[in-house]
């Protein structure tokens, strides 16, 4: 019985990846030339003990019984950009989300959505780049999904990951802990990201290429929280840039945090090009930039530390937490607010965009 | 300075989700459309204190040391079909694919890709549905994510769910141990989603219309492991159906599985579809029915629970675990092999399909 089947498999199924150029549905129907899919390119290069079981999940040991969890949905146009893809974003991205709860990252889950059509060694590059962004980080990818859509259903290649992290017993980072007299730190310049896709996307042909700052964030988190400082939040500045992410964190605070723009860095070449698309940097999504809120008397160290990061050289204390903000006159809600005092000395709202400057930058 | 924030958020910015019919680019971008969207969408109907928290992700407390974890993007193809819809679905997969781990699920995370143009109505009715399913299995989602992509770059709406459960310790489910002797029980009938989906999809007017099996697997795999059954293995027959979970077993375990065509159960109405659209029962996907191995001596009881269950009349003892199969000639692998005993009394290989029947079905 053994033989015929094999030579059944021998005559019936070229089924190595190597005789597919492009995605078809059947890379996605459950058989076997799916199987060979996830055996040939994802296995061979994010092998591990749990995801070689091939089990419908993962299980795994854990002596800590603090646990941080998070997932983000990857659908950057293009996927390829001047400092980085889509792969190395997707681990990046939920390792720095994990990192802002405090966590260190263990594990990630990995979900791929394929459009029909799909050049594989693209795949290929991707689930590499995936891989060595596990490595420099650590993580393992224990458990993962893949579907197939229809050419015109989907965009070459979305990536959903999951992660989970452990966070030790004394560590509480939260908006809620935000408190006056808290100074923020940001940890380098921003606007890199965003602007390195949209000048590729829209091959805009300036002098100088941007790189995105893509990157991740969580050694320099374990730095921080292993020199004792006691850390009220952390945000990493993704899609709507520094100024949601302040938003976001005075609006659950219930906070006024003021931010003086002469302390926070923006590189020439992005200014320029916000300059001429019309563009506030502030508002521009980063991928390896953070903010952190420390009681005033950690913020010396706290940039010391960040200043010493390879990438490190424009972190820079960016502002202070006013006050718990006033209630609002008909008594229904409390607001958080963000100040902007401008080079000039003018002091303006910083407000949250209404809706997307850069769409699928992440 | 709270009261002009006020009057410029009134003024400018029409932001509530019942002021858009539809999704928009700026729902994705990260600003306050984005938010509303959350606020009065997701975290209306999701609401818990994790999730209410807007952190980058999650963190909760465990006192089990021994968690699951798995992945499944939803991708289904109408997103509403007879017997369920894609929210319904992406909490029930993920439950299910915990449970198949032998994992009393806990927790979810919820990733959204929209598309521009996709009907906000639809969107309630999916979240509701998710929140329902989330009361019924007794999981949360306590952290999420959403993109929007342009029109022609998704399909309405694809969900990634992923989920931790937690393993007590006495317990081993895994393809690895199923050995010879092993009884292999199927917890109903086959053959309902996938046609459910098909007939749907293709508008096919049958005179009775066939409902998805789309049901969480939680509660009946709780009973098995708590009646003291020493459970080898579990696997739910999503993509690729019965025939695909028994191959991907029998290739795992190394072994030779034998079942009776006689003993699996499929509905008249889906034996009367398949037969007229050329598709094989095995083939086609559940997504509420499993198998599971036990040694004889359990299988009587395992049944016993099965058929208790409100859909359980067509569990049955489906076939055993002959042998390890035998190393192949040129030594180079050992494979498993599943034997399918058909109803006149022939043997043949039950192979595993190559590509696929029915794409997109989950």
């Amino acid at each position: 019985m053994e033989e015929v089947k094999n030579i059944i498999d021998k005559l019936s199924c070229p089924l190595l990846v190597n005789d597919y150029e492009t995605i078809t549905m059947s890379h996605g129907g459950g058989g076997k030339i799916m199987g060979n899919l996830i055996d040939k390119m994802i296995l061979q290069f994010l092998s591990n003990d749990f995801i070689n079981e091939k089990h419908d999940g993962a299980v795994f040991l854990t002596d800590g019984h603090r646990l941080a969890f998070t997932t983000d949905s990857y659908v950057i146009n293009p996927i390829f950009f001047p400092g980085g893809d889509i792969g190395e974003l997707a681990v990046y991205g939920t390792v720095n989300d994990l990192s802002m709860c405090g966590a260190k990252p263990l594990y990630l889950s990995l979900g791929l959505i394929l459009e029909e059509g799909f050049v594989i060694k693209d795949l290929e590059k991707i689930i590499i780049s995936v891989k060595n962004a596990c490595e420099r980080t650590g993580v393992k990818i224990i458990t993962g999904d893949t579907k197939v859509v229809e050419k015109g259903k989907g965009d070459k290649i979305f990536i959903n990951t999951a992660g989970i992290g452990i966070v030790k017993d004394d560590i509480n980072i939260s908006p809620s802990r935000v408190e006056e007299g808290d100074v923020v730190l940001l940890s380098g310049d921003i606007g890199r990201h965003g602007i390195a896709i949209m000048t590729t996307r829209e091959n805009l042909d300036f002098e100088s290429k941007i790189k995105s700052d893509c990157a991740p964030l969580n050694d320099i988190v374990q730095k921080l929280l292993e020199s004792g400082i006691d850390i009220h939040c952390l945000r990493d500045l993704t899609r709507g840039g520094l100024g949601s992410a302040l938003n976001e964190i005075a609006s659950k605070a219930k906070v006024e945090i003021e931010i003086n723009e002469i302390h926070i860095n923006v590189i020439e070449e992005v200014k320029g090009i916000c300059e001429i698309l019309g563009f506030d940097p502030l508002n521009v999504a980063n991928e390896g930039r953070f903010i952190a809120f420390v009681k005033k008397k950690d913020a010396a160290k706290a940039l010391k530390i960040l200043k010493e990061e390879e990438d490190g050289k424009y972190a820079s204390i960016i502002g202070v937490v006013k006050k718990k903000s006033l209630k609002i006159e008909n008594g229904k809600k409390e607001n958080g607010i963000v100040i902007l005092k401008s080079i000039l000395g003018t002091n303006r709202i910083l407000d949250m965009l209404s809706g997307e400057q850069l769409p699928r930058i992440c």
